[in-house]
């Protein structure tokens, strides 16, 4: 094992939820970053500082559509006493331009086009008469219409300062200004930030490859008829949908029956697109529960960083869980028991915490609060276990959901969060203010 | 046009936020729902009521592994008097098993695994002596390398009541009891339910597919090399990632030149993809404006239910904004202004609810609070606009960052937040509550 964590001596020890979930995240390492496409690194973390390399905006632009002019020629300029001025030409947005604005001319100006030399300020359009002679008018003409739009005389109602309806070079941004910082999550306005300084590509955490496989030869994939003693294979969805909503990549085996070999070699086929590996199943004490029996030959057995451990916690549900890296990489696995319920227990409190930490995320738990429980009865809780019950919150209110029992998988899909009783406390009185799991 | 909103008959009506958005939420609507699989569901509305088909569990099975017993062979039983039982066998998940338990008769018996004809209770493996004679036992050797272990005797150190470790047929869900409740959005919980319950597909909303395309012949792709006048194109990147982020599978076509028929066509061709269509740029007075001049003759003209219609609204950013449908399919679509933040900001106001409105869920818009505003001075807002200012938001205070202009991008990636100040509000003195959009 590669934990940077003290392990208990003893294989009987009871391991608590902290203690297990330290050495989680002791040996999951945030993954090597890469170089990817501004919209494939929607959500990931990035890994280096980006510094502005060319001005934003890169020259002076008009903010309006208008007419760039010298501010001399429109002083004192109004309605009944217009400026009149020449018009040069036409600068649009983009399309190249060799005018001028000299004494008494204007130049038709598009929002974004860059000022012309000579101009000092933009006057809006709808501060002239738009070249037409009648009055203040509310646009421009399209220029495919009518094109003589750019050319002939304008009368200006207004003046206008120095730098009026100008974005200066650098207002938004100035070459070698700190961007962004290593360690920002890429959001959308992150994204825009990027492109606007002409970065297609950034270092980044890549999202982790989740590789998901439930075990157990009662298990029945959905829409297949059930034979006596099967059920239906849900937790290989369940935590699909968990790793994904988590941030990784997941991958959804389905389920492996229970046979050593069959599971060993579906795993070692796997490991090459998994970053992280989860389990559901055959973790207990049964004559047939083939995680445990084929894990620890996984892999390189000489290899020091190779080995799943099969550990008990002190939690319900949850109880039986294993932990450990596999194959030439040190992949890292978590194996979880199979009853719905631990299993998206488990997820939430210890593989979730892992997926983020391989994004390199600061932020890996689910948030908690305090709320105040509303029952019918006082909760009771096994003395020695952390106890996680399935609930709803609102307004400061806590109430369970269905039962403790972990196959009740039904009351999982109306709860939002989890309750937390803590080890040392057996029984929980309505009113009580307790712990809250948000499972947001 | 297809909209059930009236119409300000007036062309020059300034349109207040709350007109643009009832009139664009009163022309789309939700999706027609399909058939998915489960996991490519997640996310997503469903739109039947779903019911448990077979009960869950479907057969009463054991909670633990141990020994499936009768009651009256246990009685009594302890450590210094054990109730000696004969092994009958194993019953374990998933393999077909015709064992039956009779007086003096114990079966092996693994976690899920069905109760066998005779048994009553299961004593956890944990209060026997596992049938090796030598006290209690911490679990089960694996079947596949002590198959004898599912023979000979057993020494049983507790009793048991009937029923215990057994988890009743039916005790999670009954056969006919409703499961899920149309317009339930599938999480991972409801995903494990509905795999629980044999469900493969549900019928659902589907994500809607959203094209974003920007338009400007200044827009330059970022990694490419910038010529005088132009800028890089950040509004496809930016609406792209947001549109995901609200949900929906989004399409970057990127920057299209400033000309009407380059386009229109580009619009037509992309028309087949998409759901919901969004533009940047070209809305606004300007002479060069081509998403305003071509968006006029794009689809049948003779259609009533085609059409966008440009107009200017009660605020800032945002005031030229485009809304109509296009096309044979009257796919709606929203042309926003150019600028990066206006573009945002409007994207946050109406794209989103029409994306969340398309997938059918109840909840649209993003969450609002009221905030202390903290600055060094008052907000200056102009008359007759509802002004939107990025800020940052903590602990019930909001600070604003950046300018006013809409061209700060740079300000946007640090914002979490918008400062919303009303029409007919001019200044905002530090201290004074305001209201806050929460960006997520």
């Amino acid at each position: 094992m590669s934990s940077a964590a003290p392990r208990p001596a003893d294989p009987d020890h009871l391991w608590s939820v902290e203690e297990h979930l330290e050495d989680v995240l002791a040996t999951v390492r945030p993954l090597e970053p890469i170089e990817l496409n501004l919209l494939d690194a929607q959500g990931c973390v990035l890994v280096e500082d980006i510094t502005v390399a060319v001005s934003l905006p890169p020259f002076d632009n008009s903010s309006m559509d208008g007419y760039a002019v010298r501010v001399a020629d429109v002083a004192g300029a109004s309605e009944e006493f217009p400026a009149v001025l020449e018009v040069v030409g036409d600068i649009a947005a983009g399309l190249a331009s060799s005018l001028r604005v000299g004494p008494g001319q204007a130049a038709r100006i598009m929002t974004g086009a860059p000022m012309p030399p000579g101009a000092e300020a933009v006057v809006p359009v709808e501060w002239t008469d738009g070249g037409l002679g009648e009055g203040p008018v509310t646009g421009m003409p399209a220029h495919s219409l009518v094109p003589e739009g750019a050319q002939g005389q304008v009368q200006v109602h207004r003046a206008a300062e120095a730098g009026a309806h100008i974005r200066a070079r650098g207002g938004d941004a100035r070459s070698g200004d700190r961007a962004l910082d290593a360690g920002t999550v890429l959001g959308p306005p992150q994204i825009a930030l990027l492109a606007a300084i002409g970065r297609g590509t950034v270092k980044v955490r890549p999202r982790p490859r989740v590789v998901v496989l439930s075990t157990g030869s009662e298990l029945v994939q959905p829409d297949e008829a059930l034979a006596d003693g099967q059920i239906y294979d849900s937790n290989s969805f369940a935590l699909t949908a968990c790793a994904r909503d988590a941030g990784a990549i997941a991958y959804r085996v389905g389920a492996v029956p229970d046979d050593a070999e069959t599971l060993r070699s579906t795993i070692e086929d796997q490991l090459v697109r998994a970053d992280l590996m989860v389990t559901t199943g055959g973790v207990s004490v049964g004559a047939y529960d083939v995680v445990k029996e084929a894990l620890s030959h996984v892999g390189d057995e000489d290899e020091p960083g190779s080995g799943v451990e099969f550990r008990k916690l002190a939690m319900q549900p949850g109880k039986p869980q294993g932990f450990g890296t596999i194959g030439p990489d040190h992949t890292p696995l978590l194996a979880l028991p199979g009853n719905p319920v631990s299993s998206y227990v488990s997820f939430e409190l210890f593989v979730r915490p892992a997926i983020r930490t391989l994004m390199g995320l600061d932020d890996v738990h689910r948030p908690r609060t305090r709320a105040r429980l509303v029952a019918d009865k006082a909760l009771t809780s096994p003395a020695g276990r952390r106890q996680f019950l399935r609930a709803t919150v609102s307004d400061g209110s806590v109430r369970p959901v269905g039962g403790a029992g972990s196959h009740l998988v039904a009351a999982l899909a109306q709860a939002d969060a989890l309750i937390v009783v803590p080890e040392d406390v057996e029984s929980v009185e309505p009113g009580t203010e307790v712990e809250v799991v948000l499972l947001g």
